[in-house]
């Protein structure tokens, strides 16, 4: 068997409509239909499996939560679109982003399991609370739920999901001809469950998929959501900023699944990772100023002081931030990515302009602005180096900054024998090295 | 311009796994799997796109709701399934059926309008309020919610629903590179909704698609059922049993839409029916026997008690019900349904074996057994005389059932005139002969 040594790299692809740059939807030849065009997103999953990338992810967000009258947003709905992927793909992971904070955990089972069987065991699940004020006013609140209250909601879904997705043993369907007996629903388990949020009492209306149920991913920065993930997660997307950073989180993160009795490595760690690719350093730096440049103003005024808690005509865009400006800290992961960025400006000295070009006027992912040769050498220094297991990336612009990584990068990774050149297996559970999960049966053996 | 004269019938596929009887996994050639397979569902509507049918159906229910031990159940979630038949076919209509009482609109609202945007415009909801146990208890329920606040949350679900898939004015979107300017926040129309059950302040966040919304189904049959498909629905899925039953259904129907100001026949009705065909009506009588002869009797007694609420032993399959057993009747329209036939077999004084017989296994839906000339000329007469705009097809094996009927049944239907030999258009609104919905810069000028 290959796939145990040398130990490999995970990649999706973070396939944010136009692409991560909020500026994507006005370069020459750039598409602004992208973000409610199915065939958009099919053409970019094709090239990310050409490239055998683990898995496309996507996010998702049940409202208007930015500035859409500069820039496209999170629109169709995810799991429909990666079913549309699953028909034009054979091997690529699938996951997608729902809320446990706007849903009811049957129906989420229900349809994660059912992208699970339709796409023959490439789904994944990730995990997310919903900060956003937009959301909760479009689910019946007036405010944002608070944290604590989020992620405890959060982690009794999730156990519960798990348990309607394990309802059934492997062999309770029998589907006897000959004596009529379809399923045996002795080997059906119910959920049975009363709790503090849910009440489900069924088992799922469906058997478990190739790969024994969905792969679940998170996104926890913050305590409550680091301990939802090292207990839930089997893959995360981290936004550390820097490698020190990383390896903390990821070592943190091992030592959290640890009490929860969660062998090492149990959760791979994913860094968010944009990319702005050119030929050579200098031609990836204008690539990124014009991007850059394209970013209406009040767009980026916006948004950096909406993050911050500050009126937009408190910033001025060639002066510095005030150093007295507390950095915002609400518990939201987010908030804490953005933070790395903010103080590092600060340590530089930037002005606001500087500030906005360096986060490449996004919210706060690292970004790298390079040669093929520097993005491969960041990503293999933090996979071999402990600081990341792989990458979510986030192109500057879709679909050619896809293209520029798997045509530019992937290759030099490929010969550094760290990602690989075929798939081994069929489900994306194979593609993270995750075992099938044991299910009724065997929990039932062990104990 | 076709399609104006002479009056078109409409036909849809309901593809209820692998077919309506309770038998039909059993068959020869029939493969237990298909109900969790998304390419048996792919080939149906294909074979229905074919024969030109205006959409495929598919019903839903999130709990195990029927004798899973014996029979398959609606298990994959439809919307999923429909986005992979999206993908695999290119004019047919696409309805799925979604529950009022255990979603929320937003969330609904988003995943409709995904399917009408990825299908380009072939997309209808078929609003259904979920009155069986199981699917209650697992939504934290302990009972059935009454009749009542079940279909005045749907009321207020529908109307919430069609203002979010109107909530941006067709030209909200302008995407002008040069100037930057994406959307027209101006031209959006947030729902700003607080009401009884829900409460949702936001617009979409996706444009109206090519039919401007998807298509409104319903299966009203009670009271509170017909007011809410007279004041929302484009089409209803009705369970008549008879010529006259199904006249009068479709008249009180237009009566009820005419209060809420709608035009004549602005609700098309579409008649369930399951079809037994065989080149002879021996042979079709044979069919049908031996599909009957394949449910095991234990499955056919507890469904005939459970619906009649009197314990399984008081039935002898021999003997005739008896006389002084009160008919069912909460409200439900399903029961309404299983009521024709069960006053019919009181008035032939049929045996339980018999019903069962009368009943092919199934709920109370009308089956019609017989040649392809005998199905054609009944649905002739149906629709030439106003009990109907048409049919929602239950065949009863697929997809060997569905062939039989597109096959031997459309051809005939073609020659007579009342059915299409290509599609007129591209969107389901088109197929139905509904216009597009006016949304909301019409909406304000004829104000």
């Amino acid at each position: 068997m290959s796939g145990e040594f040398p130990r490999q790299l995970h990649l999706n692809i973070n396939a944010l409509h136009s692409g991560f740059v909020p500026s994507a939807w006005r370069v020459p030849g750039a598409d602004p239909r992208a973000f409610i065009d199915v065939d958009h997103y099919v053409r970019l999953a094709q090239t990310a499996e050409r490239a055998c990338l683990d898995a496309i992810f996507l996010a998702d967000n049940a409202a208007i939560s930015d500035q859409l009258d500069m820039r496209p947003i999170t629109a169709l709905e995810p799991t429909l679109l990666l079913t549309s992927i699953a028909a034009a793909t054979t091997h690529i992971g699938l996951i997608a982003t729902a809320s446990t904070s706007y849903n009811e955990p049957y129906n989420i089972a229900r349809r994660f399991a059912t992208l699970d069987l339709v796409s023959k065991g490439r789904a994944g699940w990730n995990i997310v609370t919903t900060a956003d004020l937009p959301s909760a006013r479009n689910f019946g609140l007036d405010a944002v739920p608070d944290h604590a209250q989020r992620y405890a909601r959060a982690d009794e879904f999730a156990s519960l999901v798990k348990a309607l997705w394990n309802s059934w043993e492997d062999d309770a369907f029998i589907a006897d001809k000959a004596s009529g007996r379809f399923v045996d629903l002795g080997k059906l388990h119910p959920a049975a469950h009363r709790g503090r949020f849910f009440g489900v009492q069924g088992a799922l209306n469906l058997p478990r998929s190739a790969q024994g149920h969905p792969v679940l991913v998170q996104a926890g920065a913050s305590g409550d959501g680091r301990d939802l993930a090292a207990r839930h997660a089997e893959a995360v997307f981290s936004a550390s900023q820097s490698f020190d950073e990383s390896r903390a989180y990821r070592e943190d993160l091992n030592a959290r699944a640890a009490r929860y009795g969660r062998g090492p490595n149990a959760v791979k760690v994913l860094a968010g990772l944009t990319t702005i690719i050119g030929a050579t350093e200098t031609e990836a730096l204008r690539r990124r100023d014009e991007l850059v440049d394209l970013i209406p103003w009040r767009y980026s005024l916006n948004r950096l002081a909406g993050t911050l808690g500050v009126p937009v005509d408190s910033l001025s865009p060639d002066k510095r931030l005030p150093d007295d400006l507390p950095l915002p800290n609400n518990g939201n992961g987010n908030h804490t990515f953005f933070n790395a960025t903010l103080a590092q400006a600060r340590a530089h000295g930037y002005t606001v302009r500087e500030l906005v070009r360096a986060l490449a006027g996004g919210g706060g992912h690292r970004v790298i602005v390079g040669t093929p040769e520097q993005v491969a050498d960041d990503i293999a220094h933090w996979f071999e180096n402990g600081a990341a297991d792989g990458f979510n990336l986030m192109p500057d612009v879709l679909p050619d900054g896809l293209e520029a990584f798997t045509e530019g990068v992937v290759p030099i990774l490929q010969r550094r024998g760290i990602f690989r050149r075929a798939y081994e297996g069929d489900t994306l559970r194979s593609h993270f090295g995750l075992g099938k999960p044991a299910g009724h049966a065997a929990a039932r053996e062990a104990a």
